[in-house]
């Protein structure tokens, strides 16, 4: 099996590997390990005989499953899963005919997609979370050198006062760590899915009481089936609790979000006429004769994308909370491509804003020039405050309200204090506040936050 | 080239036909198609020479596009038209090296990817179109047929009055009435796209000058183009004018709206409890051992999904509005997938509902069972009516919202009605008001606008 | 009655006119109204004493609804009307009793409701419309005087190639075109809304038999009713067809879409280091001593907030169109806050847009200024055009996309044109294809569409 | 100062007590409050004389605003903080005039309304903490009392499977003590904002300087605000990073979204036809003499309101996220409002829940006649399991997706079984698998979780 989302129309993910991790193929994977998942389980609880699971486990691994079929079985019977089964079934049955009873004993559908899309998910936010560290990284090496570089700050868009290109970068930085620490409390918290048609696992029930297995069989194998799969056991079955999908819409949502403002302001920044950072793209990138670029915008292009689509397969998400009975006509159907998408973009996003921010280079005579272009403007609140105890509060703030007006009148007054404090009241260095402490509490909650991104051994989904 | 949008996890649309017409192949054929279309329209115009446009044809007809190496591009670039300008340009250099130089002439991605676009929106709008008539006629059939059959209306889920079956069907017609319009009206107003880099055409005009084309040439050029497309000619470029997305997202946010709400009210009214209509799926399918069906619950389903997924697809697009500069990083670039969903999902879902309506009958006794479910609460507005000259208005009133202590004080008063009188009171089927006249209204409706649809013969996008 | 939406935290609409307009006191005018204009329909149907009208009419005229009686009556019975037409009956009964039992004859909250919301946004509908063609004057005056004012285009954020500011402009004076088109036709197409408890018009037709009305009253109040009101008749009772908010919330996307297209681009260029344009304040506007402006960014924050916000009111609007029963339990009541702020923040946007563009002035020497920033490269398509006869298409394309190192082997080339053809090739006023055409035909629209805007003679809502 | 968000047109929190709380009353008290809380950290640190606090706190508590300035100013400046500093500035003046000087000193409007937006929020989430536990306890009794009340489970709508009431019950105590968790986490958590006009908190430091106040004084500050406010110091200024606007939103999601399916499942229960839950209403409420109802639908419209609403409102703060420069023109905006609905909305549907399950009353006959209305067909699993050893599995499960058919056939095979056997598996009750297991899970969780909710004392938002 090969990829099947090449991402012809999706700059977000487009060949960042997010197309291959999540794609069909993929996914068609991790709902045959959940099925040798589900037997193993059911071995272990005594539910079935511990022989059936090889025969299964070897029949996943050999089977080629026709995803033509698979599609008609959606639109057949609403999922993917029962056509799986079949097509399983009959691999089975074809190499060890007495096993294939034991195939999918007593499960449901949504037991079988919502784990494989949980083994996904897993999968996905370990890649994030590695790449929002690589990104982290970067920025951490940025504020940490440019702590003093003074730019402009720009409020509703127009310059507003001085500040630090490390505090800039710290404040991407924070947002970043934001993220990342979203990311991993789920990444420890997805559930496995184990109800059965209604969420009473009745038919596990029956099953084992037909194989003669302990009292609390069904107990045993949802703990079993959870630890087979790298996921945590629910405490109930969720297919009517769907915190889950929450949850990971909302660390998402803060993902793209959060490189979505480092793509926003970046972009601002990289405008021909500001030209404060040059984001310099691979090699190779970014060629089309009608704009040969000062800096490669696809990285921020890739990002704006992400940050603009994500939030509104969050909304879906969110729908599919308030639905009705034990299990949704529709509530459920609709998550599925929209939990994928919003994977694929957050991965994508993580990905290319590494890519950005290792090749970002800030240029700091712009930003000088910049800051001088405003004259005593982005200066006012510290002229305001030097010059209140010369010609009172109120005159000196109504003075810069004037925009311009000021600065004519200013000089008079400016008279009245020595050389030194001038020139120290027109250095914008000299009126950044406490950027650079900022900039020190950010570096350090990234220290105290970078242990190395555990990468867990899943049983999943590499596509073979 | 073969599908490569399984729908694995889109019910909504997985093996409609939908998933075939929209997905990745065809796409690429209505790229090339737009090229050999820009060709066609130069040579025209006098900006390439005549003899040039077959080479660039047969080589877009016989040229066989990596997509893998456009989802590359994709990432480079930020379009895949870059890359399949390159890999075309490639084949037609291998059979006629001197029509190379003529391949996307001036030409920018946008053009040839929007206009590409509205190839696929206008063959999806057609085909929804088709649909939404098949869906018409089932229920323009089935509310003459059910003009009388009384059954009961819910507000705000309680019982509230009597209505007709024939109504309730009408509404749903009207509602399809109203998204079909809009599709119509859309699917002959979309725009060829047509503006080189910034708009201003520049690039075309250059390649016109250097031709000694005649000093209209661009004009002609784009009047050329857009006839060639099937496609409406844009007053101006719409790079930064984004319309014709918000309406085609209004017409399918309208259309799978509509949908929608069939789909609702078919799920409530198939409840077993309810048991007022049955919706009986195609031969084969819903098959779940877990739930045998007492209808198939499938197409309901798919509609629920459509309908949820769909607005948060039309946001994106909305979105893409406001969004800075002669062409916008990242607005432009989140519009494609979305549009393309749109599209699907519309699609999916008229395709789903012409089925549903077809199979949809009605059960009259269960109807007229649940009307006397609760007394005579669902006359109270006209036993009110009635009572009110023996007991005066406000005690008429106050005595049916005492809810149920009513029903036994009630007796006496009706003593004073002669028999006749009562009976007709009681008879639910005399308490439809003019629903007889409403359904008409919409019938003569349905007849007037029942053209067939046009299938127009556009020169797109049949995969091959 | 005094406006109780003050807009503290709405800025996109605070003190606009919007606020008062649309707030509540206004809202129950506009109920009071539709009960007057329903007594007065009914009067003419012969379904009550046409004698009844007035008191009714005075009582509402008169009348002072206790607002906060109007709140506990939202939560006992989930709407405003029930408890405003218990006020209002006991005002009439105070000054006519024989004319109370004619208050609200037959009628039902949704009637009322969606009748008076209909009125607010007929009325909001005819202020936006007014503000967008004061908006759409003042850009066409600047298109047409700027119609040769050299900028540069900026694509994905770099610069591309020159274009006119003419045309810039004339792409927003596209934009509040269609928006202006879409709001008009939605104006003249507003229905009343008039079904009863089900949509049958049940009641009603037992009053209209009870007073031995003609056998059509239903009908003729249906269409006396619209008349009264302004609004037009709708075809069947659209309580379950919520098309008119799906076209209303669609019009509205495109009016704050399109103003915030022109919000995002002039705060790009009216950034301090681009400076293209000045955004002038009224008077007394913008004051704030840590950011004296070099323009005031106040307009542009009104529009890009509603530009924000407006879409996902919208998708409350269109999620009202899928949901069950005749009258929706929560489909229908979360429509109606969204529709009231989608009508305000679009008026708001047209109310600040009209001031933005009325003190929009270009700066004709920094677009100069920036358009040579880049030095050849905005020039690279007319250059590689220029050259490809002398150094072959490829190796003319490929110099362009090597970015910087393209501008010294430039040089030889360029030798070999003469002098006042290379003058030409690097003047950008050269290079704006056929801008100025295109600004034409927005133009030659913008006249052809400006009928002076009807300004309606609605009965309605003047806040007494 | 009274209430002036009535809520005509917002029946999810009219009448609530939410109105009055987050009112524009409240907000600008708590605006005040912060000023009060600034000057009182800044005399703390050394930056302001003490003497300076008590005039300004009794300013603040005497001074009577005027409403009507401020939503001029908001126009005006972009923000309601400027008019108010110039009103309670000069309430001040009046009574001390040395004093004048210190108010807002140093101060930004965004650290006064951020900071004044979070204690709303955090007086919102405790009373919506308290109302989630009022719901958790009512849900809790019904689940402990009803582990054994068998009824139908319904997927996609039709029967599927036995399962109990206590087991549906606890799956919406499942999904509130979920809620629940996430708005106590974030109430403890809710950011004071401090960082000045950039971010870099200049102006506090210059003033700092002026007072000569020790070094780290405006660290200081930055905790003696915090402390004063009962809010959490931020790590950095979050004027860019709005990660606690994205918590609250994802917050408030889960909880309307939890309570919106516990609403659409009583909703579907409390169905005439149905009747398996009495939805109680508060005395006097529901009147409607067009539906007399069997039970009160306004809690359900109140939730399903709020559940439909508030994830539009979420979007646009997750949309606030990715905006440009150090404060966004019009992304900072756009959350005000949103942010104040999004509280609304949750309050408004605590409360009404809160209600809704104290008055839940189930009525396990119908229950028992609903599993027995579509005959074996509930049973489908577990007489498959039964039946598999006497007629094969493949058999066995063909039968029952035959629909119906299966049924005469049936009896052969079940005569097979012993008659004991056969009553058990026929009898509902016998096949809820591990329901009351389940059940127990989440009372345990429930118990583990209920430490009384905290009333904190925070010094604000009382409207006076």
């Amino acid at each position: 099996m090969d990829t099947t989302d090449f991402g012809l129309l999706s700059p977000a993910w487009a060949a960042t590997g997010a197309d291959v991790r999540l794609g069909d193929p993929v996914l068609v994977r991790a709902l045959l390990d959940v099925e040798v998942a589900l037997a193993t389980a059911q071995a272990e609880a005594g539910i079935i005989p511990a022989w059936a699971v090889a025969p299964i486990a070897d029949a996943a691994a050999a089977c080629s499953i026709d995803v033509a079929e698979l599609a008609e079985g959606v639109r057949a019977t609403g999922d993917p899963v029962t056509s799986l089964v079949t097509q399983l079934t009959r691999e089975v049955a074809s190499t060890c005919p007495d096993a294939a009873a034991y195939v999918h004993r007593g499960g449901t559908s949504q037991d079988i997609l919502d784990s494989a899309m949980m083994l996904l998910a897993a999968q996905a936010l370990d890649d994030i979370d590695h790449d929002l560290s690589r990104c982290a990284g970067a920025l951490a090496e940025l504020a940490g050198q440019h702590r003093h570089t003074p730019m402009v700050a720009r409020t509703m868009s127009p310059h507003a006062a001085p500040t630090t290109f490390g505090l800039q970068t710290a404040t991407w930085l924070q947002l970043v760590l934001d993220a990342r620490r979203r990311v991993r409390v789920l990444s420890d918290d997805l559930p496995a899915s184990l109800g059965g048609a209604t969420g009473t696992l009745a038919a596990y029930l029956e099953c084992a009481g037909s194989a003669g297995a302990p009292h609390d069989a069904v107990e045993r194998m949802m703990t079993a089936f959870a630890e087979e799969l790298g996921l945590r056991e629910s405490l109930v079955p969720w297919h009517g609790v769907r915190t889950p999908l929450v949850d990971i819409a909302a660390a998402l949502v803060m993902t793209t979000g959060a490189l979505g403002k480092l793509a926003v302001d970046v972009q601002a920044m990289t405008r021909a006429e500001i030209g404060e950072v040059v984001a310099q793209g691979a090699p190779g990138r970014g060629v089309s004769p009608a704009a040969p670029r000062q800096h490669d915008p696809m990285y921020v292009t890739a990002l704006n994308t992400a940050a603009r689509q994500l939030p509104a397969q969050a909304m879906v998400l969110f729908g599919s909370v308030p639905v009705a009975d034990e299990r949704s006509a529709g509530g459920w159907h609709a998550e599925w491509q929209a939990l994928r998408e919003c994977l694929r973009l957050a991965s994508g996003a993580a990905a290319n804003a590494a890519e950005l921010t290792a090749g970002l280079t800030p240029v700091p005579d712009r930003m000088l020039a910049n800051l001088a272009l405003t004259g005593g403007v982005v200066l006012s609140e510290r002229l305001t405050t030097a010059l209140a105890p010369l010609v009172g509060e109120a005159a000196a703030k109504h003075r810069y309200n004037d925009r311009g007006a000021a600065d004519s009148a200013l000089v008079d007054e400016l008279a009245g204090l020595d050389i030194d404090a001038l020139r120290g009241l027109l250095d914008p260095v000299e009126h950044t506040g406490i950027a650079d402490v900022l900039v020190d509490r950010v570096l350090a909650r990234y220290v105290a936050e970078s242990r190395p991104p555990i990468t867990r051994l899943r049983p999943v989904p590499a596509p073979r």
